[in-house]
């Protein structure tokens, strides 16, 4: 559903790092000569992995935290999400000292609810339904009039995304391509902003489960593909193309009006990317993560001799998926 | 076996700090308040799981590749190692285009065999007894006329490997604590004389597995145990503390007289630790690094509110106990 609020533009990146600087991290680039070597180009990672709570989404709420006048924020926050956005959300409250409520489903990962809980939000449980988490969620936001802060929707969070690939651009110099996963799209369309803003000649691609390919379809398509099942590994890119998310990436193409380019990764090849990363960085990243390294190895001619910038999206991957460090 | 070698001292840490520096990665210094947390104290983590070849060991290999005139150098060098200490010296002969043979026993595990012939390494295969490894060793090094580089008794070995806790030292500011991981003893060793050379304040102590407690028991007995049969997870500590190792360690004494502190640690703790350190820090180290931790987290009495130092020691983890990842 797209709402009546403006699409942030490229200006509002800026602003967001401006906002968010000092209650974030400011993430190093890492560089490996194995993975260079294997990719037969020069790879420049953004170590969001490393970002506070673990991933790329604390620069979206902490801009959209950070935005709110002081009787809004008096009021808190609300969000529905299980994963990485709802820690984020809850870290950027606090970091305000502001009340912050996560509406999450019964079945949710234990040690993802744990960290929720830990930065301070009141989690409120619902059942495992996109339909109950929205009708629970809008209930507590009329009850509360806390601001909906949307895991990727929303304006301020967009914006905040994309300050990763800034950082990212400002600290390796001219990148020809920049490699970001793709699933709601706020890290994506974030960083098409980012990439207007700073770098316009740096080439876009996307990186999309082939099992939840609604993305590559929809910029295809022209219009959203809104019907898909996700399935894949990558349990932090099941989410659809959010509408703003469509409209900015839709609108982001090169001078002879070519689309943003999409790759669509067989989770087998991210699980074998997220093991390189292991193996030859010693970077624990979650296959939402590795899914953007994925794409590149198996696509070596389009990044052959390039420079080519990665955002490793996050790092918080399930313990119990992890036997041997369990 | 003590060889007529003199023991190196606090000013060869200095000497190797400069013979490596543009050859070895000046690792960074971790934090995660996370970590400070459940420790209850503030941890500074040296990553020498992010140094050349994933692990401490270059240092030493590189300090002694580049100790060597160059009549010596001409004819190369020559180490037994199926581990991190074969790769290094691969990769600082390499660095500095002179010949290595490594002695590998049969069995040693494959991934480790591929690094160091990929560092150009010649590969000299022998039966899987610590008798054939020296024996196959002293043979080449006839042949050859190469310099012998032991992994932990080697002078140049010792004081490089102590160029890491002089970084550490000097980058995190006054420490009341440095925790390293003790096998053979030749980061311990090389830690005391940094710790001589740059803070003499500073506590050392030593995290052993308990499955292979010599140093724990030489250093009580004040005489080396050299009978035990390790039994540990941490493949990187299996060996028993060396000669020059035990002499520097039982020289390093409090101004009262006390010897270097011993904390033996359950192979539980340390996978427990190693499974903390991914979750909170995203990094993959070896469980002969993570010890370290699990040594503080284990006794937190005797670091609480202090300013403890650890050397992350390496991050070759074998791909093959990662089964997520394969």
């Amino acid at each position: 559903m797209m709402d009546t609020i403006s699409l942030p533009g490229p200006d509002d990146v800026l602003a967001a790092a401006a906002r968010i600087a000092g209650h974030a991290h400011l993430t190093p680039v890492l560089r490996a000569r194995t993975l260079d070597d294997a990719a037969g180009c020069s790879l420049h990672f953004k170590a969001e992995h490393l970002q506070r709570a673990g991933a790329f989404k604390f620069r979206g709420a902490c801009n959209a935290v950070w935005s709110l006048d002081g009787a809004a924020a008096a009021r808190g926050v609300v969000t529905h999400s299980s994963g990485n956005h709802g820690a984020a959300l809850a870290l950027a409250a606090a970091s305000r000292g502001i009340a912050c409520h996560v509406v999450a489903p019964e079945g949710a990962v234990a040690t993802k609810l744990a960290a929720i809980a830990g930065y301070g939000a009141v989690l409120h449980r619902c059942a495992p339904t996109l339909a109950a988490r929205e009708a629970t969620c809008e209930a507590l936001r009329v009850q509360t009039r806390a601001t909906l802060v949307h895991p990727y929707t929303h304006h301020d969070v967009i914006a905040g995304q994309g300050t990763a690939a800034l950082e990212l651009l400002q600290a390796a110099g001219p990148l020809d391509v920049l490699v970001v996963p793709v699933g709601g799209g706020g890290l994506a369309a974030g960083t098409a902003l980012a990439i207007a803003q700073a770098s316009p000649s740096t080439r876009l691609v996307l990186a999309e489960p082939q099992g939840a390919d609604d993305t590559s379809r929809s910029l295809q398509a022209g219009a959203r593909v809104d019907d898909l099942v996700p399935d894949t590994v990558c349990d932090g890119l099941r989410g659809l193309l959010g509408a703003p998310n469509f409209a900015i990436l839709d609108a982001h193409r090169s001078s002879d009006g070519t689309p943003v380019e999409v790759i669509t990764v067989d989770d087998a090849d991210t699980v074998a990317a997220m093991r390189r990363m292991a193996v030859h960085t010693k970077q624990l990243v979650e296959p939402s993560s590795a899914i953007a390294l994925a794409a590149v190895l198996a696509h070596r001619a389009r990044f052959a001799g390039q420079r080519v910038g990665i955002v490793l999206s996050g790092g918080n991957v399930d313990p119990d998926r992890l036997p041997w460090l369990s």
